[in-house]
């Protein structure tokens, strides 16, 4: 009884590992939700059953639910790939998946996937470390969870790059709280909306036009001195952004 | 006349991406350095080159070595893919490598790879984000570039995971930083040597032990309440270090 726990990447078949794809090459479900692409549910064999749990009425706001129907289904004894956008434990909510079936005793295996954290960025050509521009990069949500939010004034650091996943909603306080923390308005920003994929498009600006900017959700946003480079040869939409501030 | 630019993961082909493996299998010259095992260099075609620029004197101290490298490959028409350990923009320094060729003329296409930096903490079950825990990830060298260090005490942030990369050798000045920046001794730690190979081992001890800790390089280093977590079913050498301070 093995239920494998498996990154699908940011979605594009080309970028799931190729462990990930010989796992649902043979599997006999598959569970997975809304950010997973068609093409990599295509791979699956035809006999395979596609639970998709962002349409089971009350799965998408119960992890709960998730769980025991994991669990169930490990205990059917068939193939079960659990796959998951990006990587498992980078929001994934991979971990609680993982206690709920290793409390029921059931073997499970996490296979980890390219983080869209990481992926966005480099798809507009943000290279989210370089030489002498960052040392390091900070990855949040913007988005609550368990009523929590993050203190952005606790990550304004011009040595670091950040990346806000989830945060389009929230980008006025998000804005607000970096500079108060001591982030200059004039830091650049970079917003790549429906990272990844056909319809990307990528806006370039400064943190301090984020509050008014035309962007719309599922967003990543880059802050930081890397997020004015533009390291790629390929094209795709892209706009400057000049915000005038009223 | 393209280079391909691709991110290898941690080591072994199963982590590698469908894209890199494709590319990787008609390549007719492969770049890489120590970061890359043999059995990916298998996979290449027979006639294909292997340039393995960690061996060539002056190379692996030399980046400007290796874009010259790059660039006349480059324009020799062939297929050239340069294999970097890990994702080329997590401090791999692939956006130098991509000026270089975008300054020659040369198309330079960017392949991600799954970063070692959020692999590393999950072979060791470590998830680097966890509901209640862990409101993001960071990740930063210990390891000085350009001469500059990064500050520890600015990273100091309980609400965070740290993923620290390349930092045994300061891991004394790394620990008095954190802190010294408002970090609990008590904070769990977890050290990864060798993450992902078959010589994994990992060690689970506090903060206030890391000066202390008997750990060796290679390794990846993870503080936060996260990394007392054990989210794997697999077995490898595990140890829970109980340094006494003296």
């Amino acid at each position: 009884m093995t239920v494998h726990l498996v990154g699908a990447g940011p979605g594009s078949v080309d970028l799931l590992t190729v462990r990930a794809l010989r796992l649902i090459e043979r599997a006999d479900v598959l569970v997975f939700d809304r950010l997973v692409e068609q093409e990599v549910l295509d791979l699956a064999p035809q006999h395979c059953e596609r639970i998709d749990v962002g349409k089971r009425p009350g799965f998408s706001q119960s992890q709960a639910l998730i769980n025991s129907l994991l669990v169930s289904l490990g205990e059917s004894g068939k193939t079960v790939v659990r796959l998951k956008g990006g990587d498992p434990f980078v929001f994934g909510r991979g971990g609680e998946e993982y206690e709920a079936l290793h409390e029921a005793g059931i073997h499970c295996e996490i296979v980890p996937g390219i983080s869209s954290s990481l992926a966005g960025p480099l798809s507009a050509g943000v290279p989210v470390t370089h030489r002498g521009l960052s040392h390091g990069v900070s990855v949040v949500t913007g988005h609550a969870r368990d009523g929590a939010y993050v203190d952005f004034r606790k990550l304004a650091n011009a040595d670091m790059t950040l990346v806000i996943l989830m945060g389009v909603s929230r980008r006025a306080t998000i804005m607000t709280e970096l500079l108060e923390g001591g982030l200059e308005p004039s830091t650049p920003l970079c917003a790549i909306e429906n990272a990844t994929r056909e319809d990307q498009r990528v806006l370039r600006a400064t943190l301090g036009d984020l509050a008014d900017l035309d962007v719309h959700s599922p967003a990543v946003l880059v802050v930081g001195d890397v997020a004015s480079l533009r390291f790629t040869d390929e094209s795709f939409l892209e706009q400057i952004v000049d915000v005038t501030h009223t």
